[in-house]
């Protein structure tokens, strides 16, 4: 049947409400009470805003739905089948199963799903990032719509969010909060106090619109004034939790918890029954995004010896790749440090300041990665820190990002431990699906900043800050999942392995060595994850395992972990002396720092003579 | 000289921008500029509101003062110097120097700095934590006094911050914030919109200031009203970056840049030459915090075999540490299931709801830590990588914090990937000086629980959804820094290394390899970090070196690794058999996505059946 008045919707929103009900009692867990409070809100979405075409999922004329409140799955599920998209067996034999593809919170394995959601306050960054996309990008009429929860309005993220769409002027982005007073333990912070909540939204800068979250014709012309707003619009929507359902309605203790079936049945009954509406919403305006031309990426080109950071090198690198008309460049406001700004000045059109909030820096790009775009987002490593969370759940939503960050280690000097990235490596190498690239020289640099934007996944580069020489001629290749020779005679005695700074100060070793007679072998590291397996194997071969690994970072989960676990997995086990940073760092010179960490020239050729007992 | 009157603070704000300009000069790097503009305020602060014994830092009656825009660090360590505590000479060669106490942010290593600060964002959201030591536990007069820079209002955390700050009425606290609209490379995004910013602030329940942050009287007066108000303040202080030396004064371009040295002669003789104030302030009003008793802790006992989930044991246990009176819990609203309630319902005093800002929950523990306080602040597991930069901030400010992190793994079945911990001990590992505690039963959670209390860093306690049997008496003890047996016989020819929900699959490996006659030592490795080497040296030792070790985890830098960092740095490398959590999971039973990952019984049967040829 067609779903067109209001009194279609309120069959429609009945249905939800039960499905959310059957499909959560079905899998004994699941948040149907969450589901339930804002089945209104969603059943006039679904029937007379979302411009969607159920066909054609990736029609870059639809509309966005995001679910920032994950856990309720059931209440979007509910509407993929409403939509026709997903049946009610799939629904009732598939949610929370094992191998379906409607799992307890919502990921991108579905081809409705833009992002994963679940963990609170990102789903609202994340769709400021694809309003960025169709306001910027694109160009292109779509909406997105966000569906919030009131206790994640606890999260700074989603004020992050709110403060850039209101500086980007996203009136493309609505913002649908569910104030059903109730979070997972008790009453939220705020509850129903919607003034409070609109004070807040205003302040930052959007439009607010405080309504009846079960009012029809309220939510329906709360929905049209937002598509028609010149500011992004959050519609703060009273609700009651379990609404429908008297013996859950409006009651503390049903967060997260499935009815049990007697309930269950009670509930449907009082809810007035099964329903198998399926519902034809609104088109999409239809139209194609904007063509951003593209042209030859020409890197640049370093002279053999010359000293150039890697941070500046990424920044040239990033402007030339820039040519392409789908890369991106985000900054946190530190763009003069991680030289994004070559990128900033090459390309202004498609270049984003994020200002200090690198949780909405990384989300942003995985909004405009939803769009198909090439982000490359940079921060100071450490500062990726911040957005630990946002980046974990990047792997689960499979987005496409590449990070920069520059400034890693103690290499940095005066300013101190503070702005220092020394579990950065160890951070990004859990990630699943990730890939760590850190280079040392400005022409690896430039040439693995051109990969990132073909590499899928989590691509995460670490720059240094100082400046130092170049190594490789500009044709030289840089295979992800590769590893250099830096240097290497038939006749070496031990390997010293590093990347960054630390095959600077390697080489600087082998010198030293030399002078002893000893020859050492230099492996230049630049892919941590992805490693080179086969080229540690092979040194290790040539030179009797005797081994030294050398990172400006903490002990555990950087370069050393990577290759005792390469060695580990290739079933070769080797005893690597692994020389990191000890202690706690303070201010100093570089030099002074690396000296004092244990990772100086000095501190590897005594760890190879010591390998060696000479 | 005794500066009291307004003309006398006028010459102390010179002598404080001189100095800022001097020691930066003279250390070749530094924030002068962004010392200037709130040299004022800082001048006001400390000669007539900021009541503090200079020679008693840790008199528990002082005002504690924070730089949240650590990088103005000439600024603090000139006020120091004007406080008489710091000589010029330390100022002129320290600042920044290796081996100097004055880095380039404030670190704890200085006793009149209470947080390590550096990372934009964190400082206030710290303040918060000491305010409510302040008003709720110590009940003293002391305030709470927290410069911010503008550019870091971006940061969500800060208004995670002001939203607690009002929530609990932290009228002891008030924030500074030095509006001098240029940020490192150029406008801040609301510039001198002071509106602006005090729309934000009321919205969020805190009471809003505007001054001109040069008109000492204006400051002054903002000072006196702060501190006699029933809310929360926030001083939104328009000011120029550089002021007082019109080279530099509201120019962009001077973000981060120490003068050269002919510039800083001629900016010295602009602002009237080197002065050597010394300033005696307000005195704290006295008192002495209130005493909470403590009473004997009696942990809770559990029957063998008894199925108990760890992250219940914690609950309880924790219940029972709050025995002692400095104990206090912080929940990220999800009490009910990390089982925080059980302390809540037993010290509802000593308990404070976060909500869900994450970044708040262990901000508020660095905080109370500041004070002397034991916080215990637990969350999901996974949801602890939304507060890694506090986390890596809190080792640099050695605060003492305790996190407890519950969910972890697929183990937590249906709820899916977002819920999942799976890089959380990567994370944790990396940081400096943290502890990390993986129980696997109810009675090693409790024992552990109850250590956490009195070990300093950070110390992390990963719990385990679901119920498992008890493995160990209540007499057990367990060393952090130990490991157990949980099976051995002198026949044994494999080790199976596991903890949490994987010892338990260990164990049913174990009774598995028995059907064929393989005798299998079951290791519990409960103390991930510091780890027991020795332990593991035995087991190799008495098995062969044949070891399987198996993780809830991604396989990067978790418990894995540990046991390869252990055999490498013992110089005893051993190939270990490695199953951790392969793929991207999905929903499913605990049963069904263990199976899935690669680390159930039946593969580590079958892995360690591999190991021995079987």
């Amino acid at each position: 049947m067609t779903v067109q008045t209001l009194d279609d919707v309120r069959e429609l929103a009945a249905q939800l409400r039960v499905d959310s009900i059957r499909c959560s009692t079905a899998a004994g867990s699941g948040h149907p009470t969450s589901s339930m409070s804002a089945a209104d809100l969603m059943a006039v979405l679904l029937a007379r805003h979302l411009r969607y075409d159920w066909q054609r999922p990736h029609d870059p004329a639809n509309d966005h739905l995001i679910f920032s409140k994950g856990h309720a799955s059931p209440l979007l599920y509910s509407m993929f089948k409403a939509a026709g998209v997903v049946s009610d067996a799939e629904l009732m034999t598939g949610y929370r199963r094992f191998g379906s593809r409607l799992e307890g919170h919502p990921t991108p394995i579905l081809p409705w799903v833009d992002v994963a959601t679940g963990s609170l306050g990102q789903g609202l960054p994340d769709g400021v990032g694809v309003a960025l996309a169709g306001r910027y990008l694109d160009e292109l009429p779509y909406r997105v719509w966000v569906l919030c929860g009131d206790s994640e309005t606890a999260e700074g993220s989603i004020w992050e969010a709110l403060d850039k769409a209101a500086h980007y002027g996203l009136a493309n982005l609505t913002a649908i909060v569910d104030v059903n007073r109730l979070g997972q333990r008790g009453p939220t912070e705020l509850g129903w106090d919607l003034d409070a909540y609109a004070g807040r939204v205003e302040a930052f800068g959007c439009h607010a619109m405080v309504i009846d979250g079960h009012d029809l014709g309220e939510i329906d012309k709360a929905f049209a004034r937002a598509a028609g707003a010149d500011r992004p619009t959050v519609i703060l929507a009273r609700t009651l939790k379990g609404r429908g359902f008297s013996e859950v309605q409006d009651r503390e203790g049903w967060h997260g918890r499935a009815l049990p079936e007697p309930m269950a049945e009670r509930a449907i009954i009082e809810l007035g029954g099964e329903r198998h509406l399926t519902v034809t919403g609104p088109r999409p305006e239809g139209g194609t995004p904007r063509a951003w031309p593209s042209g030859e990426v020409s890197l640049p080109r370093y002279e053999l010896g010359a000293k150039v950071a890697t941070r500046l090198a990424f920044g040239q690198a990033l402007a030339a790749v820039g040519a392409r008309g789908t890369v991106v460049g985000l900054d946190g406001e530190v763009d003069n440090s991680t030289h994004l700004e070559e990128f900033a000045k090459a390309y202004p059109e498609r270049y984003f300041e994020m200002y200090i909030a690198e949780q909405q820096l990384v989300a942003a790009a995985v909004g405009l990665s939803v769009r198909g775009y090439i982000p490359f987002a940079a921060t100071f490593a450490a500062f990726f820190t911040r957005a630990y969370d946002f980046i974990r759940m990047s792997a689960i939503s499979q987005a496409n990002i590449r990070l920069c960050g520059s400034h890693s280690g103690v290499e940095i000097g005066a300013d101190g431990p503070s702005q220092m990235a020394l579990e950065d490596l160890a951070m990004m190498r859990a990630v699943h699906g990730s890939t760590i690239l850190y280079p040392s020289d400005a022409t690896s640099a430039a040439a693995l900043t051109a990969q990132m934007a073909d590499r899928d996944g989590i691509v995460y580069l670490r720059t240094t800050r100082g400046a130092y020489p170049v190594l490789y001629g500009p044709d030289e290749t840089f295979r992800i999942g590769g590893a250099k020779l830096a240097r290497s005679s038939p006749e070496d005695q031990v390997t010293l392995i590093g990347a960054g700074v630390t095959l600077h100060n390697s080489l600087a070793a082998a010198d030293q060595l030399g002078q002893d007679a000893i020859r050492a072998r230099v492996v230049d590291l630049y892919s941590v994850k992805p490693i080179d397996t086969q080229a540690l194997l092979d040194a290790a071969a040539a030179t009797g395992d005797r081994i030294v690994v050398t990172e400006d970072h903490y002990p555990a989960g950087g370069l050393g972990s990577a290759v005792l676990d390469a060695f580990n997995d290739a079933g070769h086990p080797v005893r690597i002396r692994h020389l990191a940073v000890q202690g706690l760092p303070g201010s100093g010179t570089p030099a002074e720092l690396m000296e004092a960490a244990g990772i100086s020239a000095g501190h590897i050729a005594q760890a190879a003579r010591e390998l060696l007992g000479a």
